[in-house]
């Protein structure tokens, strides 16, 4: 968990000098320009680091490669606060040197990921992927297909995500539980899943991966879903046991929609690939054309809070 | 236009006789057992009256074969009100004798058309259709896709359908624009279609087949559309001119989402089928599992209320 205590900028209240910030594309330049304080300057993860780095107090960092990235983060002796451009941590929490703080851009991508979930499970309730089949072979086929409408809706992950993703399916009329660590109004706890699992006809999983949710849905989990249930994942693949959702498909008993998955990306003769009643997308639930802009809207308001003397509202470990 | 006049009971208040309604299926005879004052009679519509048809002054009518239907309305001295299971009555107006009142399914339909609308929209816009080819092929191929963010969606009907519609979408952040014959607050006219039309990203048409709708989505309607947007028809085939759309589509120039087509239902080897960005289903968006039961208790309280002496509130001609 988080400390409260605000981070103290190294050097910028120390002196005139303006904080720097190293940012991994062009893109950062222009969205830091606007805050006070800060001077950019453009890095290459693959690259040495640019003139000036080493008085770097804060880094946006690219989600890959991890590796390359640490390892720049270990040669800059100022370094304070590492942004992400993502909402998921899950790569950097605990790699990064003690006197570094990480914040994330909770916020920037709840809309898309959002979306794209609601778009997969009204596509999947609808039956799209079956009038799309009949489409290719120009058959005329009604036939009754489901609906959101009174189905009870599991959201584990009260965060942006979960939250959005609410607000998304409400109007299509499911009974919708959202689900947290701790629990706040509206939001119920972790105790509570045994009891609710057996009842829910969707379970999505919208939570950050930690030790505490690595494979979250393992074989007991997914055996108290019910019958044709739907387990959505816009997470990260490991909060799943892939080998256990697996036998669950495989049988036909459980449903399931993923953008993430264990390995990722998926390798071209995983058996999850071809197994029905699985609809898989490559990881791209956050993937519209707003993403980058509104991720470097976060980072920006997060440095420009650092740059205050304050702590980042996203900050994460 | 309908008149507001009320519509008199012919039989019900002369005597202490119940009001006889015919009714198409044994789930009729469940939902009106709890109207006061109606017995409901069963009937096949390829057979001969039951007994005591001549007495009945309410039919709740399937919707196919029109011409049997008709046929029996014509049999039945004693009718006053003919009640749809539909929302759409274009194969009965214009065609029932001058003192039968026309009554339709207004409401029990909203939910799930919407819901089939805002389904196929997301899809496409998440470009669903091919991530479900790459799925396919095993391959892992991420791109980025369109969102509804921001777009322009003018909503043609601001009927049931057009109202559920919007409420489902709004969360997804598009800018909703919504057109009827008659102003009222939030509903611009058809006068401002000219005007409208060329910055719409998505166009959808939900409002009744009529004289004055029929060809609506002509080839100059289309022309006027802009590059790339969306002509989604949850309305009914012949409201679009499906040459025209055949030749914008074909080259690419506009997309299709397609519930209701003409003819209908779409020939094998109608060139429709298979049109790049044309996604057909075959007369669906209506059809969920709960879709009968509504139609069933908005028809049971359209009776109910000419049980009492008033005019059905679904009164459409």
């Amino acid at each position: 968990m988080p400390t409260q205590e605000p981070i103290t900028p190294a050097q910028s209240e120390a002196s005139d000098q303006p904080l720097i910030a190293l940012v991994p594309e062009p893109r950062g330049l222009d969205a830091l320009a606007a805050v006070d304080g800060v001077t950019a300057l453009l890095y290459d993860v693959r690259d040495e680091p640019p003139e000036g780095a080493e008085a770097a107090e804060v880094m946006v960092i690219p989600s890959r490669p991890v590796d390359r990235v640490l390892a720049l983060v270990d040669r800059l002796p100022a370094l304070r606060l590492v942004q992400t451009l993502s909402a998921g941590t899950d790569n950097w929490t605990g790699r990064l040197p003690a006197h570094v703080t990480l914040s994330n851009a909770r916020g920037a991508h709840g809309p898309a990921v959002a979306e794209w979930a609601a778009a997969t499970l009204l596509a999947v309730a609808r039956d799209l992927p079956a009038f799309a089949a009949d489409q290719a072979a120009a058959r005329w086929n009604p036939h009754v297909a489901e609906t959101l409408w009174d189905k009870r809706v599991l959201i584990l992950g009260a965060g942006d995500l979960g939250v959005q993703l609410r607000a998304r399916l409400e109007p299509f009329g499911p009974h919708i539980t959202m689900m947290a660590r701790h629990p706040r109004p509206g939001v119920v706890t972790m105790a509570d899943l045994p009891a609710l699992l057996p009842a829910q006809d969707v379970v999505a999983l919208m939570l950050p991966l930690t030790p505490g949710t690595h494979h979250l849905a393992d074989k007991d989990f997914l055996a108290a879903m019910k019958d044709g249930a739907i387990l959505l994942n816009a997470a990260r693949g490991p909060v799943v046991d892939t080998q256990a959702l697996l036998a669950e498909t495989r049988t036909g008993r459980l449903r399931a929609i993923l953008d993430v998955t264990d390995p990722e990306p998926l390798p071209p003769d995983h058996p999850l690939w071809h197994t029905p009643g699985v609809l898989i997308t490559p990881h791209v639930a956050g993937d519209v054309p707003q993403a980058d802009a509104r991720a470097w809207q976060v980072a920006a308001a997060q440095i420009a809070q650092y740059a205050r003397g304050e702590r980042p509202a996203n900050t994460v470990s």
